[in-house]
């Protein structure tokens, strides 16, 4: 679903993104861990969007989107699809801007995180759990509302401001070897990828994306962008689908796909908790996976990992933990 | 056990500690978060000591007391019985130092935290799992060696190592109303007493402690030092009995106990998890379940809290999150 007003990002509109929600969003912090060094043979660096807004990186985006619209646009209210992460950002964005939220989601969306998007004071739209249902009722919102789209990762905006994270990373660190981000409908890989071209152009941009969502992952192989992947992954923020414009931008980006299977990535993240003591969810855990289970690519160099989000479900773990064997971590 | 060398701290052994241990502990970070201050209805500064080496604000008073010796009695190394947090914290030091370390460990000690003890070059002493065998322990070891003895909470250097985690705190933030530490043997609460006398008189200290090891609580309540508490809690950091010279420490300063059981310690680690992002023990979550707990003593506050760790045993978790009912969190 690319709408007309996505026009391809350029890093100027990451810096006016950074500029944009400098007051609303946090500079998160970026840690290291020496068992973790130790383990991977590598200096590794994670930025902590775990810390973010709302617990992950999508605040950038849906707070450079909304303050992003002239006033008469903005006071018509903003529409999304997303019952995750992007949904309660961008209710949060619109709270703090006083303005309308609209979030359609679908039958069985997890009760905890739609009363996340609540509390902030979306309006909540009900519809069926498939996608054209979802795209149906957004377009009556619109109509309805006036209301604009803001996509979870092929609005121009929402893509900039994704790469607000990877501007702090490098300009704290400069010198990263490599840059590992996840990967799902691309938000964040093509932000980061805007601000490594400009910042830091021989710094190696690696995509960790979930074995069984690996869409990325065929569509670099192939040169075309894959729509038929049905996802089977345990990593709820990297489920969807590649958009065409983050391919598009990241196609030129010579960005490598890196794919892991949950089992490592649950792994990861059981290091991540207990040597590295951050909270973070399973999609961010995919990174540390990726550096892990390719340390020829690694080894030795100094890699930079944006840990997307701490969104966990606790009442899940037992299940996540039986994924792996407790002697892995 | 308080060895014949204990003798009181004051708040100039603690600056003294600080720049001793500045070249080799962490200066951690203090984290804040919106929806733990809605919650509790007070502002929240949670000093992170899980992000401390080994995982804890142990690593402090170790460091302190390693780097305190001479170098004749620091060749002879030093000697402890703690297989948790201390034994790994005193273990790190002595090989930053470059001497010795002995931990006596009892029977039955969990295998994961010895191995931590063992990678950092410290050599183990079994004994049978009760005091007389392990003072017996540990003064064979040094007969044997001449090796120090480094107590977990009532050698001097320890106790005022640990203030150095509330001097950090009370500098970044010197208008706190409370501060909020766990108790267990009291080397964190009588260190910390230390620094909030000399910087922030009026600020009140609460010590935060498991109903199931309530020895503190009623150790003040008598005026004499109870002695016969068996420990009964989750939280494996707080089971031991106040020391003496901390029990005197902490007479003097005005603190109150606050006694919290395990089921509300669980519930406040779920939100330290899940709302902070904070990977830390159950031990470290006492102080929020005590200040959510007692909300007339903090409502309205600007609160200090000290996350004492974050070592936490992930295969428990389901048996521990068994404690409460999901909806908690």
């Amino acid at each position: 679903m690319m709408s007309s007003n996505d026009t391809l990002p350029r890093f100027a509109d990451v810096l006016a993104a950074a500029a944009r929600i400098a007051a609303h969003a946090r500079l998160t912090p970026i840690a290291s861990s020496r068992s973790l060094d130790a383990i991977s043979g590598a200096r590794l660096h994670f930025k902590c969007e775990q810390l973010q807004r709302v617990g992950a990186f999508k605040f950038r985006g849906a707070c450079n989107a909304v303050f992003a619209l002239d006033a008469d646009t903005a006071a018509r209210g903003v529409v999304t699809h997303s019952s995750g992460n992007h949904g309660a950002a961008l209710a949060l964005a619109s709270q703090l801007r006083g303005i309308a939220c609209h979030v359609v989601v679908p039958e069985g969306a997890v009760r905890s995180k739609l009363e996340a998007i609540e509390a902030s004071g979306a309006v909540l739209h009900r519809c069926a759990a498939n996608l054209s249902a979802r795209e149906a009722a957004c377009a009556q919102v619109q109509a309805d509302t006036g209301a604009t789209l803001v996509h979870p990762y092929t609005t121009t905006e929402v893509i900039a401001g994704q790469g607000t994270a990877a501007l702090e990373l490098l300009t704290a660190h400069p010198d990263l070897d490599a840059l590992v981000v996840p990967v799902g409908g691309g938000g964040l890989a093509a932000g980061t990828a805007l601000t490594m071209q400009a910042l830091a152009p021989n710094c190696r941009l690696f995509l960790a994306e979930p074995a069984g969502a690996d869409d990325a992952a065929q569509s670099f192989a192939r040169g075309v962008l894959e729509h038929d992947v049905i996802p089977d992954t345990i990593c709820d923020g990297l489920r969807a689908g590649m958009g065409a414009i983050n391919f598009e931008l990241l196609r030129n980006s010579n960005a490598r796909v890196l794919t892991v299977d949950d089992a490592q990535t649950i792994a990861a993240m059981r290091l991540l908790w207990s040597r590295g003591k951050q909270l973070v969810e399973p999609s961010s855990a995919t990174v540390l996976a990726a550096v892990l289970a390719n340390s020829a690519l690694f080894e030795g160099s100094k890699v930079g990992l944006i840990l997307s989000g701490g969104n966990v479900d606790l009442d899940a773990l037992p299940k996540l933990f039986a994924l792996v064997t407790a002697s892995a971590a």
